[in-house]
């Protein structure tokens, strides 16, 4: 019986964002793009689009699984989500790329493992709180 | 200050699904681009991929954000992620979809609140186990 979580899903919540960053199609998918990269991920395909009157939403496939990104540049935020079957991916060095250039106001990384073949655990499966990506409690 | 999150995330979990129906791309493209419609959703772009020796990824872009799949056929297992800003999304129809084509065994479906606008309660973010939509505890 497979005891680890067959996926990792990191819930990544950025605030207080810059809002030209949150509605610039090209540069958000460059980024995130580039995210992947260097978090280890294998791209496959990608789709990003820009929507009226404001945000963007962008999905990449990688081979680990995926990676999306949803903006709402009004209220200077942005949804990520990375999902990713590999145990090794390098989070906190595409986190220092989103942090850089987003530059949050407030940051909230949660994780939560996806897969549990062992029945007895499913029920227990929660979500965590990254303490070292996440932004002092206010 | 908005006390509505701005996204609702489902992290729908399906185990002991039939093994065949998981590495069929062309009847999980369906399956989802029809749950999507159900749902309520308007697809804007969608991008399915089966791996090598076996698996299916797909991600559906929806004017609402988006809708995913990562199927594990070795494991019997699927991981579908329904992200949408939406607050009136249909939900238990494209269950029921999904319910009925992927047969299984034991399904476990999750809430999280996504963009909660004031910082004082973001802290507080829960993920939330939807009761109608999970199987019994084991």
């Amino acid at each position: 019986m497979e005891e680890d979580p067959l996926g990792e899903h990191y819930i990544i919540e950025l605030y207080d964002c810059g809002k030209n960053i949150l509605n610039d199609l090209n540069t958000i998918k460059l980024t995130l793009l580039e995210a992947a990269r260097m978090a280890g991920a294998t791209i496959i395909d990608q789709r990003f689009h820009k929507f009226s009157p404001q945000g963007v939403s962008g999905v990449i496939v990688i081979a680990e699984s995926h990676l999306s990104i949803h903006t709402w540049p009004e209220l200077g935020y942005a949804a990520l989500d990375l999902f990713t079957c590999s145990h090794d991916m390098n989070l906190s060095k595409a986190m220092d790329l989103l942090n850089q250039v987003f530059q949050p106001g407030d940051t909230d990384v949660r994780y939560i493992p996806r897969g549990i073949m062992n029945p007895r655990r499913r029920r227990e499966t929660e979500m965590s709180i990254l303490e070292p990506l996440t932004a002092e409690p206010i």
